[in-house]
């Protein structure tokens, strides 16, 4: 028995500084349940990374969510996938009819400032904030031949200009590639504008068994994987091995390969990690990611759209939350719901969302899912 | 197919400022490992309500325990028995063989001033600290003739002198009940030696599937629930609700009634906590829970041994570590391996554990858990 998605929500993804953390859950809550046809559920699994002790039970003892089983779950920027994943699980096995998936974070309140690793976690101790691991992930690429500076841009173009199409996202523009490459440089290769924003934001899914609903999706397969030590000795850059590994296991249980998926959404907190995503998944070869995006192929348009929904870089990363907005995305295109960023025909999607947490390079986190229309 | 419990570990349990909260945990984990018998494990779920980001996978690393799930799960006081619960049904879905449960936190660290709900959350808005919103629970329960506050100091009695034979706590003494009661008043009638300190500890359970091995104890049954707002007008002080309900749950999947189980860890946070919850699960009649504690009932030689450990006046509460701690002793004393606190002919033991959360009148968790010897 696979689980499948009855209804799916999220609030605006933005800069939001004087909106409650609970408003946004609750908009974003509401939307899911409505659109799930349900005013309660059984259980409740939040992800969050950053919020205070007891947000879950605040955010829904309000909307008289209670004396039901409440989880939070934090991992990293997979937080609110791996609150998806264990979801799916909580229904599998038959312990509950109807669960929540919460995903839900308020960024700005926490970084306000720039974010300055502790010198007593293992990135403050070797100076790498997450843009500066990025960067040394797309300072690889370049300086082995994987990638050209020219093909980060183009995931930023892309992404930014798929975001003009959907209203739910802040950051959004028709960018040249220039104007990504002459953006403000934050961590050399990686320009502002390659960059994800520091947002607010909330995602929901509301999941169940099997009912006779068309609008439902199934979730086909998932899979959820904690990565290892890297260090610049390893054979891929930072995040490769664990897509790569967490797909092939996702990819095994729903009997599909990446090429078969209709659409992506995948973890780009930075260009470089979009390119490396499509490589890790399978859509391209070592070193030909940075091709797929220059030849059109991950367009809404092309072969395999990847973000058709701005992904990260338009969205920003609210850290829990993002990972429930991706799915609200791909449900939304295997809908058909999309309106002018709609993917045509498709009826697989895939989610990515990498984990790197604060302490990146003692261990990341990965879930991938794979959906299918009903 | 019932999850059976193959090793369990813990650090000592006390004010261990120095000690970096990662020993602890490897203490634990590298106990409860060859106390299983196993050097890895499939999946990792990881208990603790104010650790860094990153903390589970910086623990596990180092063990060389990666590239496999690793979950950090956060419920307040239960976080521990939360991971345990959901570990549980991570067995017997059948995802994995063999899981690590571990439940840790480094509270001197974090508190090491007094501490001072914040005033925007529910908490600090009314003034209630975790000690204050007990010494409600037992100010209603001696003005309504529930219990007396010598009941109330037997407690503590009992708990702190079952610990002189537990050489992994700190706090123990053979007290007077004048002692007790003319220690330093922290919130009204719960004096310092009634209420649980604020320590640093870890513990860890290893998971799977049942196997021939004699010493392996069976989880019967586990239910996890979360509260409901709760006020003055509500008809039970604070967690007698929930945790009557959790009981109810958990004893019905094991087809046992509370008078059935022969060994008890449950929250005695406080001491009136204790009282609640023997009444709560059903050991007593409501305002019948002290007088089980005067008559002897709870004592390790009693009909019905409650914290033979010492519970966590004993322990302290280290948020993370406490319901895993719990477990640790009920296996323990099942297994006939308690030593000098062996509780004789025991076969079923119960787990309670009740988080408030700082957010407690806005929600609360429970987690109760039967184990019998296989």
């Amino acid at each position: 028995m696979n689980a499948v998605i009855y209804g799916v929500g999220t609030s605006f993804f933005g800069k939001q500084t004087e909106t409650d953390l609970r408003v946004l859950a609750w908009k974003a809550i509401l939307e899911a349940l409505a659109d799930a046809g349900l005013d309660s559920v059984d259980a409740a699994y939040v992800g969050t990374a950053y919020s205070e002790l007891g947000t879950a039970q605040q955010i829904l003892s309000a909307l008289g969510i209670t004396e039901v089983p409440i989880l939070t779950l934090e991992n990293a920027s997979a937080s609110g996938t791996t609150a998806f994943h264990e979801a799916r699980w909580a229904i599998e096995s038959g312990r509950y009819e109807r669960v929540l998936v919460v995903g839900v974070e308020h960024m700005t309140s926490k970084f306000a400032e720039a974010v300055r690793p502790a010198a007593s976690d293992p990135e403050g101790r070797s100076g790498m904030a997450m843009p500066a691991l990025y960067a040394m992930a797309a300072q690889r690429y370049i300086a082995t031949s994987l990638a050209t500076p020219k093909q980060l841009a183009m995931v930023a173009v892309k992404n930014l200009g798929n975001a003009l199409w959907n209203p739910r996202t802040e950051r959004k523009g028709s960018y040249s590639i220039e104007e990504i490459l002459t953006s403000r440089m934050i961590a050399d290769p990686l320009t502002r504008l390659q960059c994800c924003s520091i947002t607010d934001g909330a995602g929901a899914v509301v999941l169940g068994p099997p009912r006779a609903n068309r609008r439902d999706i199934v979730i086909r397969g998932s899979a959820l994987r904690s990565g290892k030590l890297w260090d610049y000795r390893s054979e891929h850059v930072w995040g490769f091995e664990i897509v790569r590994d967490t797909a092939r296991d996702a990819f095994e249980e729903a009997g599909i390969e990446a090429t078969d998926s209709d659409v992506f959404e995948v973890h780009d907190a930075f260009t470089i990690g979009e390119i490396v995503a499509t490589e890790a998944l399978g859509l391209a070869e070592l070193g030909a990611g940075g091709r797929l995006v220059e030849a059109g192929q991950t367009a809404i348009s092309g072969a395999y759209p990847v973000n058709p929904s701005g992904g990260l870089l338009a969205r920003g990363h609210p850290i829990g939350a993002t990972g429930v907005a991706q799915v609200y995305e791909i449900v939304t295109q295997l809908r058909g719901e999309a309106g002018d960023r709609q993917v045509r025909d498709c009826r697989i999607g895939v989610v990515e969302t990498m984990g790197g947490g604060v302490s990146g390079v003692d261990g990341n986190g990965c879930v991938i899912t794979v959906l299918e229309k009903a």
